[in-house]
C-alpha cells in the first residue's frame, strides 16, 4: 500500500526495495473442535528475524501460527493455524527475494479429526492416524516458478545437530540450514537465547550462544550481503 | 500466609474464613520434547470464578494449567502442566470447604512420549497410543478422607449438553456441574462469554448467555449460600 511504499522509501538500508518472506511460531492441527497438536515455538526468534529484516529496509511478509510473541510492527502479518493453512498463506506472499522459514510446522496432522468432541465415556481409548503435511520448505525450494533467490530453512534438533541439519538441506533443496539444539534442558525453546549453527553450501558455521535478537540481526546482515 | 491471613480478616464477605480450590486452564501432554497435546481453554473462566469467590472472602489455592489468562491476585497459586500434576497439586491442596474443577483436563496422554523429538526421515507415520489420565473429578468427589463439602465439575459439550452432563454428575459423584457447550461456532471456548446450564440433585438450571464475569458471580454466590 502507499503508506508502507513511503515507508520503505524512506528508509534507508541495505534490503529497502527487497520483499522478505517470513513464517513464524508453532501450527495447531485439530483433533477435535476442543483438542489439538501443538508445539513449544513460542513465535519469538521468527518475530525478532522479521524484525531485523524490517530494520535494514526490507518490506517482509509475515505468516505466523498462533504463537506467543506478537508480530513486530511494521510487517504484513498473516494469521494461520494449520500447516495447510501456511503453505497456501505462503504461496500468496511470492513472489519474495528471500524466504525464511521459521515456523515450527507439524510434520503430521491428525487424518481423522473429528467434528465432535471424542468421549471418553465409550470405554475406548482413541486411536488417532495421521497423514503428511505439506512441507513447505522443500515444496518452496523447489518451486519451478517464483521460487526465492534466497531460501532459508531451520532445523529445531534434539541430537546430532549438525549432522541432521546438514542432511535436512540437501533433502529440502533449501540454499541455508538455521540449526539449533532445542532439547529442553538449552531452554532454547521457548527462552530469550539461541545457539544456532548456520549451515549453507559450504559448511557449518557454529555461532555463539546470544539473544534471538542478536542471532536475527547477524542472519539478516548475511541475507541483506546474499541478496546485494 | 501472615499477610494472606491479615487480608482475609479484613475482607468482610460470606467465605470469609472459607479455603475453596480452583483449577482452571488446559492441561498439556507430551508427546515429544517439542510436541503436544492441548485443548483450546483459556483459563478465562476459571480466572473469574477464582477471583469472584476470592471477592466474597475465601481463600483460593488456584491450580493451573498453561493458560492464556493470568491468575488473579490474592490466591495462591500453583502451576501445572500434565493431568498427573495437576492431580498432585490438587491433593496436596485439601483439605478445603468447596473444589471447583474448572481446568479442562485431557483425557487421555500419550503413553509413549519420546524422550527425542520424533524424526520424520524415518519415512514411517507416527504412531500414537493414549493412556488414561487419572480422573481428577471422579477422584476427589469419592475421596475417603478430604472430600470438600462440594465438589463443582465442568463438563464441555458439544452435543445434548443437559443429558450429557447430567449422565457426568452422577457418573463422576460430584455435587453440582457447571455444563456449557464448546462447539466452536458458539465462541465460548477463548471467547469471554459463556452460556451454562448448572445441574445439580434436583435438576438442570439453565442460565442465560452472559459475560464469564458474572456466570462466576453468580456461580461464587450460591457457592457461599451452599456453605454457609
Amino acid at each position: 500500500d502507499i503508506l508502507a511504499a513511503v515507508t520503505a522509501h524512506f528508509q534507508d538500508g541495505p534490503l529497502q526495495g527487497k520483499h522478505i518472506l517470513v513464517t513464524s511460531g508453532p501450527t495447531h492441527e485439530p483433533i477435535d473442535p476442543v483438542r489439538y497438536i501443538a508445539n513449544r515455538s513460542s513465535g519469538a526468534q521468527g518475530a525478532a528475524i522479521a524484525r531485523a529484516l524490517h530494520a535494514l529496509g526490507a518490506r517482509v511478509s509475515f505468516v505466523t501460527g498462533p504463537a506467543d510473541v506478537p508480530p513486530p510492527a511494521g510487517v504484513d502479518v498473516v494469521r494461520v493455524e494449520t500447516a495447510q493453512q501456511m503453505l497456501d498463506a505462503v504461496r500468496q506472499s511470492l513472489p519474495a527475494d528471500a524466504a525464511v522459514f521459521a515456523a515450527a510446522v507439524a510434520d503430521w496432522r491428525v487424518a481423522c479429526a473429528s467434528d465432535s468432541k471424542l468421549k471418553k465415556t465409550s470405554g475406548a481409548l482413541p486411536v488417532l492416524t495421521f497423514a503428511e503435511n505439506p512441507d513447505i520448505l522443500h515444496s518452496i525450494s523447489h518451486a519451478k516458478d517464483q521460487r526465492p533467490k534466497l531460501v532459508i530453512g531451520f532445523a529445531a534438533e534434539t541430537d546430532d545437530v549438525v549432522e541432521n541439519a546438514t542432511a535436512k538441506r540437501l533433502r529440502k533443496g533449501c540454499d541455508w540450514i538455521v540449526a539449533n539444539d532445542v532439547s529442553p534442558q538449552t531452554g532454547i525453546m521457548g527462552g530469550q537465547e539461541n545457539a544456532v549453527t548456520l549451515i549453507d553450501e559450504k559448511g557449518a558455521d557454529t555461532w555463539p550462544r546470544m539473544s534471538k535478537d542478536a542471532v536475527s540481526q547477524r542472519l539478516a546482515a548475511l541475507i541483506a550481503q546474499r541478496l546485494a
